[in-house]
Order: structure tokens, then C-alpha cells, then sequence
């Protein structure tokens, strides 16, 4: 935690804004200590970094715990070939405010609050307009937790920077600097650390299901069983759905079963072929590029498999078997602050949350080999607390 | 033209089922001649055979015109690995009642009709249902005017054989028999030549249009400028929508210009670039493999982009670009009846229609050579009295 009882800058100076003073001489950075990468192929290493102090409409936190997502790692090894360095990931985060801008009136000091994948947005754009924050069509697109704007710099029209910077760091720190408005309210009966995977996870998920209309007494397949997987399945049970979970690891077959959800073999082809046109959605959450097919196949007619594990080309998909029953293969992206607020009070309500196993900061790297291997059960999440102040 | 004065069976044998006759005296088969492939690798040649008479349920045509098709050419070459030989294509078929069945109150002799793809389907399924018989989930799927059923009795459950057979013989041919509920009227204005090729072309393209929810003020692309897209351009623009076809034949540029149609190179990326993120529907309508990604990036938000011309793998989707602003790739199969009837009448009424160039039934495999090197405006449509009668 940061003791900010040193801290000249008081809530009292109202209505200044950080981050606008030109001469320098007010802005205090605040220090800032966390895990990051140098490289694509380096391990994460403690960091010690400054961060921008909260402007008008920010707030500072203490971050208490955040999740380890399957995204981390992609983006810490350059898989999406996007990366900045140094590569601070985290973006399932929970903390506590502890010093919130003059114009904040929505949060106060010592609220426990949320932040998921995105730190801002351009705000005037359709999707956001329309609530979308998650498909800015802004000029950088939205602002990631970490790694910065979504489209860059270099890559966005004219070269324009409207977040004024080329980087983020993420939550696997002590502390964070956010907009107000992109806070999520962490419902008082989660544990913050079951909260933390929501954000991200739950959001992913949560978001589709609800965007093709996922309701009771529907037949729902969830591909793989890992983070996502698990989480997905656990939302689309308590949405009244049927679940059925399509995993490659004999040793989630039973897990499936505690949580009263059927499992079926992802290879098992007689299973497939008895499940033939039955699904009325399908979710895939493999992390990776994977084939399809086997699942379009299980889909009624008119219905939707949503790809959201894996962001890069898919196996070929045969279109025969898509317009045979006239089936859509869709794609989706995390959830817009809406969802990602409903899918943590939905989580409250039904008494639901992702299994998490928490670690300290030293062993993230150790968890990441697991998270690749599938040997997790199902959601890492760092205690920020383990990690020692910035001296 | 068949000459039915000398047939003995006469509309006065009500409610005999002539299929069911198991003394086989008193069925007098319907001599027929046609143009059919005895191979993958032979061309189409004059080929005689016999069709079962009209059961009750059920019309005789004189065919006068049939469509070609780029699927005839696929099933003809064997290249979806499913033709059952001798194959006799043509599912583009407007032709004259010469003989009702008993119980056919609907239509009678000398009304002019139309057959597309279907011959059949099994009713009682959830599609069928549904009025949507191309989605047949009968065990033999819907009966195709020609290959014989969707689902051949060997790959149905307990290679049960709905329909009794396992091919038919489609309308390259000199008649037809055909029951009376999968008749399509062929509306007065259009002539018949033209009528054709709505009853697939038209309906494979109009159907997804219409699903879909494409409508006035609407920017709608067509990927491929043959047969299906041309006509294609014509329903999305008399639908109201602004119409982009994007096309590798450069000199199918000027002519997209001629149906008041933008027309934009497939390879030309600097103008894609302009068109990114401005559509509101896609549909792609070539007839093989091909890759839809640089299309998908000129979708909007939350839209669709739909494959119709290729029944088969198509080259790796990046699902990068699908989740990125939520996207759909889906696919959609013929048409239903009412979909069929609906686009033969939408098209009278719009004073549109296929661009057709009529030929002899001797001139069909240069035809298919040149359906196959684009190099047909745009669409071949066999003048089937060029048919000499059967001996």
C-alpha cells in the first residue's frame, strides 16, 4: 500500500489539473513499483516506474489484487506482435481509492473499486455514444489498462496521439491512475480477489452470452475451460441456459461435473456427432489459433458461434457447414463498462465468481508456464500486497 | 415439346398414385431426353432416360428455359465429392404445365412455372415448418432437382431413403416432373428467358438481402460481379441501398457503371482503405475459394458480412478483425419458397432482372468454359426447344 500521509498534494487543491501545469515545478509524480517485462523474452522483473498523478477527473488506488489473464502473457511474449516495452500487463484489477480528483464526485477515498481493460475512450465516437467503449472507433481506439492506445501513434490517422502517450502500465502494481468514469462498483458481497477475474473474464464472456440473447432453457456450449471457459460456463448456467463445456483436458472432465455442467471430450467425434444441430450458441474461449468446424457443426440452424479466446486467423472455416443451416461465426471484444458493471453485480446476485488461487507477485512468472501448460484451476490472482513498496 | 395425345393416363384417373402401382403395367413411363455427364471428366452429351409419370400430387413441364448455374458446373466435375452420375444439371428451370396430377388444384395445364433448386423437402421438421425448406433437417434433407436428395440414403441415419431415390435429373431437359407445391409462378411482366435464373441466382442472392434487414439508405457490398453478384447489385440497389461491387475483371468495372453500380478493383487497397469500417452488409458471391478478410474490414460495427457463392473451406478468418468491432461471417443456402416467389414478384415489380444471353443446349460445355473464366455477361440461360425430342 502507498503511504500517502507524505503526499503535499492534498484533495483540497481542487480543480487543478496535474497533468496540464507546463512548468513541472507542481507535479509531484507518484512513485510507482511493479512487475514488468523488458522484453518479449524476458521474465517479468520488479519495476520501480513514476506515474502521472490523478488529474481533476481521476483517482488514485491502491491496487489490492489483480487477476493473471491468458492477454498477459500474450502480450508480454509480443504474440500479437503490438507490444511496448517495458510490458507492465494486469488488467483485472481491484483496489482501494486513495486520493480522487477535484472533479470526482462519483467515487471517494477508501471506496473498493475495479478496473478492467480499459482506462479511457475517445468518448464521441458512434460505439461510444452508444455506450460501446470497447469498439472506440476513435482515432487510437480505446486506452488500454496497459500497453497503451489500441491503435497506436504510428498506426492511427495523421500520426495523432489523443491520450498523449504510447504506453500504460497495468495493475500488477501497487498503484493506478484512472479516469473516473471508467471505475467499476465492486459489489459488496464478492471478495475483491474473486472480483478481480470478472473484470476481464467475466466481461468477455458475460457480454456475448448476453448479446445473442442467451436465456433460460437454452442449450449452450462453452469451448475450452480454462479462465474463460470456466467463468462462461458458470454465467451461462445462471442465466437458466444448459451448459455443455468442450474441453481437450481429461482432468477438467470431473471438475465440470462440481460445478453441475456436462463435459464432453473436444475430440470425443461419436459425443460431437450425437450433439449434431442442438446448440442454440457457442462460445469458444481457446486462447489460440483452433479449428471450428467440429462446433459449427453443433449449432441449429440461424445460430451463432462467438469467437472470443483467440485474436488472430482461425483454422479455415468450411463454409458449407455454415451455410447449410445458415450459421454466423461471430467475434467479440472484452465488454463495454455497462456489461462489465452487470456482469459483476450479476455475479453478487447469483452468488457466482470465478475459482481463483492466489499468488504472490514473485511466483507470476511461475504461473504464467501454468497458465500456458492449462494447468491452473482456473484463475491466478495476484495479492498486490506481496510486492514491497518503491523505496 | 412432349406430345401427350397418345398417353393413355388421363386427368380422369383420380387419385391413382402411379408410383405406387407395383404391377408396373399400368404406369407408362414419360420418355425424356436431356444434356448429362457420365463422368467427372466428360463433357455433357445428349442422354436419354425415363421419368415417372405425375403422381396425383404432382405436375409434368415442358421445359423451355434453364438457367446455368456455377453450381451445375461443380456438380457436373464433381468438386463438392458428392455427384451421383450421370448427372443432368439445371435447377434454373421455367417451363409450361402439360399434365396435372389428380389432386393438384393450384395450377393446371398450360400455366407457366418455375422449379428451382428444390424438388422436395420432408415438411415435418422445425425448417419445413418453418417455411424454410432449403434448411430441411429431414434425414434426407431437401430433395434437389438435380444430384437426388441433399442427404444421399448412405449417409442418412439407418440409410433411410425418404424420397425413394438417389438422383434425379434436372432441367436440362426436355420435361419435368415436379410436385405441385414447389411450383413457382412466373409473374406475367417478366419474360421468361429472364425469369430463369431469379429462381436460383435470385433467390441465393435476394434471401440473405432480405434476412438479413437490408434496406433504403444502406451501404451494401457485393463481392464477385457474375452471375449471382450482378444480379445481386440489381435487388440491393431496388431495395434502396447504395451498392458496391468489387470485382478482379477489370472490364466489369465500366459495366458495374452502367447499372448505376460503383465498382471497385478486389486488389485495389488504397481504395478499400477508404471504404474501411462504411458497410453495413457484405455479400460475397464467388463461386470458390477465396479470402473474405479484406472485406470484413469494411464492415461496420455489429454487421455481417454473408458467403453464398462458396459451399467449401474458405482461406483462415483473422478473428482479430471480427472481435475487434464485433462481426459476423455467416452463410446462407438458396432460398426458400416463399423467399423464391417473393423475388421473382419483387423483381417484376422493379422492372429487373438477370442480364441473360440465350443459347443451344449444344453450346453448353462452351458455355461452362466460359462461366468458368468469368467470360459470360452474365448470365447463360439454354433455350431448351433447341432440344430435339426423344425418338
Amino acid at each position: 500500500m502507498v503511504d500517502r500521509t507524505s503526499d503535499t498534494r492534498q484533495p483540497s487543491s481542487v480543480g487543478t489539473d496535474f497533468d496540464t501545469d507546463s512548468s513541472g515545478s507542481s507535479v509531484s509524480m507518484l512513485k510507482a513499483v511493479g512487475f514488468a517485462a523488458r522484453h518479449s523474452f524476458s521474465n517479468l522483473k520488479r519495476f520501480e516506474f513514476e506515474r502521472a498523478p490523478a488529474k481533476a477527473d481521476e483517482v488514485e488506488l491502491a491496487v489490492l489484487f489483480c487477476g493473471v489473464c491468458h492477454s498477459d502473457i500474450h502480450q508480454v511474449k509480443n504474440e500479437w506482435s503490438n507490444t511496448v516495452y517495458p510490458c507492465l500487463p494486469g488488467h483485472e484489477i481491484v483496489g482501494r481509492i486513495t486520493r480522487a480528483g477535484s472533479n470526482v464526485t462519483s467515487h471517494r477515498v477508501g471506496d473498493l473499486v475495479g478496473v478492467g481493460c480499459m482506462m479511457d475512450s475517445c468518448g464521441s465516437c458512434g460505439p461510444c455514444q452508444a455506450g460501446d467503449q470497447n469498439y472506440c472507433e476513435g482515432p487510437n481506439s480505446w486506452l488500454a489498462t496497459y500497453n497503451g492506445p489500441m491503435v497506436p501513434a504510428a498506426k492511427a490517422p495523421g500520426e495523432v496521439n489523443t491520450y498523449g502517450r504510447d504506453n500504460t502500465y497495468g495493475g500488477y502494481s501497487n498503484n493506478l491512475v484512472v479516469k473516473a468514469s471508467f471505475l467499476l462498483n465492486i459489489p459488496s458481497s464478492l471478495r475483491p480477489e474473486v472480483a478481480a477475474p470478472i473484470l476481464c473474464a467475466g466481461a468477455t464472456t458475460y457480454s456475448p452470452l448476453k448479446h445473442w440473447g442467451v436465456r433460460a432453457g437454452q442449450k449452450v456450449g462453452i469451448v475450452g475451460f480454462g479462465g474463460l471457459g470456466h467463468l462462461a460456463c458458470k454465467i451461462a448456467k445462471a442465466m437458466g441456459a444448459e451448459v455443455t463445456v468442450f474441453t481437450h483436458t481429461n482432468e477438467k472432465l470431473e471438475e465440470a461435473g462440481k460445478f453441475g455442467i456436462s463435459a464432453v471430450p473436444e475430440k470425443d467425434k461419436d459425443a460431437l456427432e450425437r450433439l449434431k444441430s442442438s446448440f442454440d450458441f457457442i462460445l469458444s474461449t481457446i486462447p489460440e489459433k483452433h479449428d471450428i468446424n467440429p462446433f459449427i457443426e453443433l449449432l441449429k440452424r440461424d445460430c451463432t458461434l462467438c469467437v472470443v479466446g483467440a485474436l488472430e486467423p482461425l483454422e479455415p472455416v468450411n463454409n458449407m457447414q455454415v451455410a447449410f443451416h445458415r450459421k454466423q461465426v461471430a467475434g467479440s471484444l472484452i465488454g463495454n463498462l455497462a456489461d462489465t458493471q452487470e456482469v459483476l453485480d450479476f455475479c453478487a446476485k447469483h452468488g457466482i465468481g470465478p475459482d481463483v488461487e492466489l499468488i504472490d507477485i514473485e511466483d507470476v512468472n511461475d504461473a504464467y508456464d501454468k497458465v500456458e501448460k492449462g494447468d491452473v484451476r482456473f484463475r491466478y490472482v495476484i495479492d498486490m500486497t506481496s510486492l514491497e513498496a518503491p523505496k
